[in-house]
Formats: structure tokens, C-alpha cells, sequence
């Protein structure tokens, strides 16, 4: 830990969007550009990390290798830590902080030890893989639902407390986040509730970066895709009365 | 129409985000720098707008007075024509454009006409209005779903076909689009499906404007001070297990 810079820290929670820097907010940069520090996840480096200026320190404290509890707890310590240095200090978070990104923790430890803070909305990776698909996310006579839901809960698996009758609604456009090892078994589950195999069904790799693949199947067709496969990129899965483009 | 600049046109719908010109993307702002033509909505208008370039014809397609089905046609219309005129034409639309945009109309008129586009994802209001509330969208524990519906269907209404099973869910983060006017009776609703009716609930108006509003209540509560109430800035509705701060 270096000296302070000013009387008091300023945590900004920034988020990093789907990958492509171009998707990063106008205040996004700003905020990167003045950082005396960043924080950021292995999911949001990369050419966003580019916008960062000369000065500033850059940390990782990706989760992908390692206990994700000892983790967090270390990541929230470093927030403060850094903070009461009286740095200016970016958390940089992929996609939109707020959806599935662990945000409370790090706002409950920024409250608890009296530090200022901001949150600065983002692009969230559904909107992305919607737009690189060339879809909406809501239609409007035979979608006027989306859901997000996550395939992994904190020990990994898919969660136990599933509402059913909301996800196998055939008139909701749902988008799993970190669904590829358990979406065979959703898909199982689907079936079981009545939504219908042939439901168009979208695989949205990478989405932003340059190894982006896209996969324009149906929900079946994804649970044998991803039977058993290694994952390597992070990806998006998607499904409901999807708007494919004709001939795409 | 003004003579063809390029040989052939292209479309750019570019999400705006909610308002705050700092919440564009930089895809977004380079793009604006170098339209020929804008065509933009009520709700995304103002100091947005200034990123355009000086070179930039401005044009109004709101929404908000008079005939919606109509007025949709003519946008198509003008978005075809503009192109077919050889134009860098920006499709500029409020908050994300993929979520309640009425984005699918625009990508099949221009999918019929041949003119080739691309889809700029951007901030959606909600991820804006819980981050100003200082607040995510989902909560490891509690809420491991997130979802946007609409309070007003094309007739204006509620729509009819709610999934009550899916929205009166206690575990659920709901944000809605356009529900002022109807959320008295969608409160009734949730009541009546089980919902507890001092279940949280945030109230966000003109979020990311200067004069943005937010209101920390229950459903119960935001449903009486909706009562009646005349809508002068469009407000975005949140209700489920929110993470409201302490104190705040």
C-alpha cells in the first residue's frame, strides 16, 4: 500500500459490459482514466483494461482459479483497504455490476467500514448477445417477459429453488448466465414442465470479444451440444420465443 | 431527402441508455459523431443529442403524442428511405433497445428493404435505476432471478396475459416498463396471488435526468401514491426482495 493521495477514498463500482471496449460507458472510461487503482475480474480485463491511465495500479482478483468464499472476503478487503489509503479506486465488473455479479457483498463492506462509493451501470452480457444475434430481448406480442436467471448457485450447481412455471413459460424470453455445465439438466426440467424442445434456443460464446460464436439451435439442440463439453469461453445461453433472422 | 452521399446506406440502432449522456457507450458517441441523419425518440433526446456531429440532420420521431401504430410505420418509412438515400442513418433509442423498443418492427423493415444495420446494446433503465439506488438487481441468496415486464401492453393496458405464478414470486426481482398507470391494478393482483404487500419497492423517475426522483416504499405503499396520479416523467417501477441501504 502506497501513500495517500487525498483525505478520503472513492470507491467507483464500474461496469465493464460484455468485453468489446467500445461497450463501455462514456463514465466507465472517465472513471478508468482517474483510477489510481483497479480492481478487476478476470471476466472484465482484456482490452477494457486499455482505458486505465498510466498511473494507475492495476489488480487482478479474478475468481475463476481458487475458493471463491476467500475470495470475495479478500476482494472486499482490498476495496477498503485501498479506499481508507485514499486512493481512487475502480472495481471493475463485468457485464452490468448489478445482475449476478456479487455486487452486495462489496457495497456491504464498503457501508460497513464508511467509505463512499458509486455504482455505474452497464451493458449487461444479455443485451450483447441479443444485439450481436440480431434480436430483441422482448417481442412485442409474444414476449412481454425477460427473465435472467443464473445455472450455478454458490456451491455451483443449478439452483434447487427453481420456479418452473416461470421459466417453462412458453411466452418468456430467458437468458441463463454461467449455464453451460448444468443446462442438460434445465433443459431436462424444461421438458418435464411442458415447454415445448423445439423452442428456439441461442449459445452466445465470447460474446464482444474477437472469438465471438454464435448458435441458433433449440433447447433440445443445446442440451446435446452441451452434454458434456469442457468450457472454455463464458457464455450466454438463451431461450423462448427467440426473433431469429430469416436465412441468419 | 438530400442527395446520396455514399453508394449504398447503412442503419446504426444505437441504444441510448436512460438519459445521463455520460451512460452512452463509446460505440454509441462514435457513432452519433458520424450520422448524417438522426432519427431519434422524446425519451432519448436532450444533452444525448449533443454527441452528434455539427454535419448531423436531427429528427424528432416521438411517440408520446399521437397515434403509436402509425407513427411506428412512418419511422419504418423514414429509416428505409434515408438509407436507400445512401445515408449513415442512427436509429437512436432510449434506455436498451432490444428491451421494449419496439426494435423488432425496425430490424424487419430494413431485414425487407435489403439495407444492411447493426444493433448497438446499451444501458438499460433498469440496471440505471438500481445503481442509482445504490442497490443490484439480483442477491446471491434471495433473489436469483431477475425480470422486466411491461405495464402496458399495445393497447395501453395491462396486458392480459400476465404469468402471476411468475411475477407474485417472493424470490424474484421484477422491474416494470411503463407501469405507472397500471400499477394500482397490478399491486391488486399481486395481491391476491400471495405477494406480501410490504414487499419492497423502488419508484425511479427520470433516472439519470437532473431531476431524478427515487422513492424507497412497499407495493402496498406505491400503489396508493400511484393512485390517479398524472404521469409527467416516465418512471420505472421495482419490486421484490430489494437490498434497500440502511438509512437511506
Amino acid at each position: 500500500m502506497t501513500e495517500p493521495k487525498t483525505p478520503a477514498g472513492f470507491v467507483s463500482l464500474v461496469s465493464a459490459g460484455p468485453g468489446d471496449p467500445e461497450l463501455l460507458t462514456l463514465k466507465a472510461a472517465n472513471r478508468l482514466a482517474a483510477a489510481d487503482v483497479v480492481l478487476f475480474d478476470d471476466l472484465a480485463s482484456g482490452p477494457v483494461l486499455d482505458q486505465a491511465g498510466p498511473q494507475a495500479e492495476l489488480i487482478a482478483v479474478g475468481k475463476r482459479a481458487g475458493r471463491p468464499s476467500a475470495r470475495q472476503d479478500h476482494v472486499n478487503q482490498l476495496l477498503v483497504q485501498y479506499a481508507q489509503a485514499g486512493h481512487r479506486v475502480v472495481r471493475l465488473k463485468s457485464g452490468d455490476a448489478g445482475i449476478f455479479g456479487r455486487l452486495e457483498e462489496e457495497l456491504l463492506a464498503l457501508t460497513e467500514a464508511g467509505i463512499p462509493f458509486e455504482i455505474i451501470p452497464g451493458v449487461t452480457s444479455a443485451s450483447a448477445a441479443a444485439a450481436a444475434a440480431g434480436i430483441p430481448l422482448t417481442r412485442r406480442l409474444t414476449s412481454r417477459r425477460v427473465q435472467f436467471i443464473t445455472g450455478a448457485d454458490v456451491t455451483g450447481d443449478l439452483p434447487a429453488d427453481i420456479n418452473w412455471a416461470a421459466i417453462a413459460d412458453p411466452a418468456v424470453t430467458t437468458v441463463v448466465f454461467m449455464g453451460q455445465r448444468s443446462f442438460t439438466r434445465l433443459a431436462q426440467g424444461l421438458r418435464e414442465h411442458g415447454l415445448p424442445g423445439d423452442t428456439p434456443a441461442l449459445f452466445a460464446e465470447a460474446v464482444g470479444h474477437p472469438q465471438q460464436r454464435l448458435l441458433r439451435t433449440t433447447v433440445d439442440g443445446l442440451a446435446r451440444e452441451l452434454q458434456g463439453i469442457e468450457v472454455v469461453n463464458p457464455g450466454l445461453i438463451m431461450f423462448g420465443p427467440l426473433a431469429f433472422r430469416p436465412g441468419s
